[in-house]
């Protein structure tokens, strides 16, 4: 088969594995829907992807990309550091409900620890959000004051802040009966933004307690 | 088998499963190795919790209530709110640390959304802490003068914080070179729960960008 064809059908059986996960809200989607979907024979999944799991793998690099587009989409312009956190915040909560398969994706793969997985997730997302957040921390500092703070530790809370509400999703709506729904992506995302900026900002901490921090139940 | 013995033989599997999981990191444990653990005939575990995952479900269950009873023994406490909130986040963290186990257990039972298993971890868990969070925020408000922020946002907002680290322990790993020990979990500890506590302090909300969030790459 040429691999211009190659191309078009394994764009084809992306673009048909994104619509259903999406119509399911990232809940599984099997080989043959897919390529019934797709309108494409089963045998080209092996063929462009190797696996169901290649072709998954593939989505979620794709996903995933396109919030390290938006990072540096975001580098390049003159907004003041805060301004670009709370964008940043927004991004990756919109990038979660435009890709609800993204976080199941990724913890079935952080689950599994496959190394090969684990290092395109690293390559494709996490490498290029932690350096952003180191460039972007230096600069609140110098421009706003920021506290320090290591960008490792960043790169975990951040992304940790936005995506919980996500994978714990089956929490929010056995649990306490809410749904994602526009009114609540809204204000989780204004929320956590807030959260972000004044929590990055200048202040004294507020009654510290390092003392005995960790310790109070020994 | 009297109730008695088998309350015994149920707190060995517990233990023995405990201790391997601990051992391994979260990792799987298979049934053979637990019964060997705990010097207990395998058929045990279909008797005392139904099948290994309702063994597991129990160790899960067990682990989410420590965390639900250190939350009633801050309340009970004349603490101000953001030390409460503080010792609060250094809690789940360390929770984290001493049942590693938790994040993998709880995000299996979440990625399959069996309803059973997720009202178990909103009924042991969630709604507790939701509740308490509610109750924190308010006395945060009328004594430290918190900006207002939604109870189910901040449960979601606070745990992702806590739990993104341990349960994408993989990008730690292979993604940046790092690895959980003693020294960042300090670090992440005290700096996120420097994030929380000065996140939801009252302040001019900095930088405001409402008109324009989520619209810029339009």
């Amino acid at each position: 088969m040429p691999t211009r064809n190659a191309d078009q059908t394994a764009a084809k059986l992306l673009r048909a594995a994104h619509d259903l996960l999406v119509e399911r809200a990232g809940q599984n989607a099997s080989v043959s829907d897919i390529c019934a979907r797709a309108d494409v024979n089963v045998a080209m999944v092996k063929y462009c992807f190797g696996s169901k799991d290649g072709l998954l793998d593939a989505l979620l690099e794709r996903a995933l990309r396109q919030l390290a587009t938006e990072l540096d989409r975001l580098a390049d312009t003159d907004l003041a550091p805060s301004v670009k956190l709370r964008r940043h915040v927004a991004g990756i909560v919109r990038n979660y409900v435009r890709f609800p398969y993204v976080n199941r994706l990724m913890n079935e793969r952080l689950l599994t620890a496959d190394p090969e997985s684990v290092d395109r997730i690293g390559a494709s997302f996490a490498v290029p959000a932690r350096d952003w957040y180191a460039t972007l921390l230096l600069e609140g500092r110098a421009q706003e004051g920021w506290r320090e703070i290591d960008p490792t530790v960043f790169f975990f809370a951040i992304v940790g802040l936005c995506e919980f509400l996500f994978s714990a999703r089956p929490l929010l709506e056995r649990g306490f009966g809410e749904s994602i729904d526009d009114p609540l992506v809204q204000r989780f995302s204004e929320q956590i933004a807030d959260l972000a900026v004044m929590g990055i900002a200048p202040g004294a901490p507020v009654a510290s307690d390092s003392c005995d921090t960790g310790r109070h139940d020994r």
